[in-house]
């Protein structure tokens, strides 16, 4: 039975990938990945090295996280070194509890290895630190793939009034929605905000609504 | 006059450079570091790659952060490849937006390499994801050293009633203020939490009050 790496690829420049996912990557025999944001870290892989997708395709859906579960499952019965590559941090809205939680279930030997996450890193590479002395002591990280209207909502938007730094990871589809909701629940129409899309690679875009520095 | 770099050295655990803070620290004609979770990362520069510490030593205090930036500031004009290395990532609570900010005025040009964060790694390290479907869809982050009962407190106690997951960072020092600030604002006595000390490295010691999955 072989040893499954969940593995943070990071947000997209290259070279943010950790020493030890490079290396795990190197001497993968099963690569198992979905959309990654940069997908040239495949080509770090070895010659044999097998890849499965289990992402989203052209009017595909992403497997559902069980399927996935089973997928990684079966690997680890048929190679003895296989890798879990996920974009950012697999801990970081990347499900990897839930893979981590089913290996375990199924008795596999898995070990996870943190990636750059793009909610600290894509606001890093636009100038904006998370935390400033004097300006936010804290910041806080929250899905931005969740409707802000939906019923039983699991975010805390009346918790959001203080200034604490707020990122909304993967929420640019949904950002008039979030903007309206942030003023709603009393955020000034000038608060200081960034946009950020595809942050840390060369086809990064986004803006500044104020800067404080 | 030369190119600074606010590298992120990573959390402890040695695999968890960035490739490029790698290679920016094989290449750095000097490297100004302070308090490193590993200090073997030194070992990896140049020979005749200059040392300068701006940390704490034994009864010395670090050195105020405008004299750090102003040490940052001369190597700039001495040395082509300065390496400006901080534990975890540098604006994580790791005032690197301070030093950019101050070498921006000085016209010095610079950049920002992430580094893995020990809110995120530590946690994943000892089996947490910050983040789990059903249970947590947002995170935070607050500096663990700000003394739970002082006045002017920048902290928002009364908004940690939700249940994200709250890291605090660099806490062990103020554990039982920040229990029993925590416990004083609702959280019940047998709330899930775990003690991280050391996160990643092989001295890494902890415990856990109760586990989810």
């Amino acid at each position: 039975m072989g040893m499954v790496y969940l593995t943070g690829a990071g947000p997209g420049d290259i070279e943010l990938l950790t020493l030890k996912a490079y290396r795990v990557i190197q001497n993968a025999d099963v690569i198992i990945y979905d959309r990654l944001a940069n997908p040239k870290i495949l080509e770090m892989a070895k010659d044999g090295c097998e890849f499965v997708y289990v992402g989203k395709e052209d009017g595909r859906h992403t497997l559902p996280q069980d399927e996935i579960n089973e997928v990684i499952y079966k690997n680890s019965l048929q190679y003895q070194i296989v890798v879990r590559l996920k974009g950012g941090d697999p801990f970081v809205f990347g499900r990897g509890g839930e893979e981590g939680a089913y290996l375990h279930k199924r008795d596999v030997k898995f070990e996870v290895i943190p990636g750059i996450t793009s909610a600290i890193s894509a606001p890093a590479y636009a100038g904006i630190p998370v935390t400033h002395r004097g300006i936010a002591v804290s910041f806080r990280v929250v899905t931005g793939h969740e409707t802000p209207n939906k019923e039983n909502s699991q975010i805390p938007w009346e918790n959001f009034k203080t200034d604490d730094t707020i990122v909304f990871l993967m929420g640019l589809h949904n950002l008039s929605k979030i903007s309206k909701k942030l003023m709603e629940i009393g955020k000034p129409s000038d608060y200081p905000c960034a946009v950020i899309s595809k942050g840390t690679t060369p086809d990064c875009s986004g803006w500044y609504f104020r800067r404080y520095c």
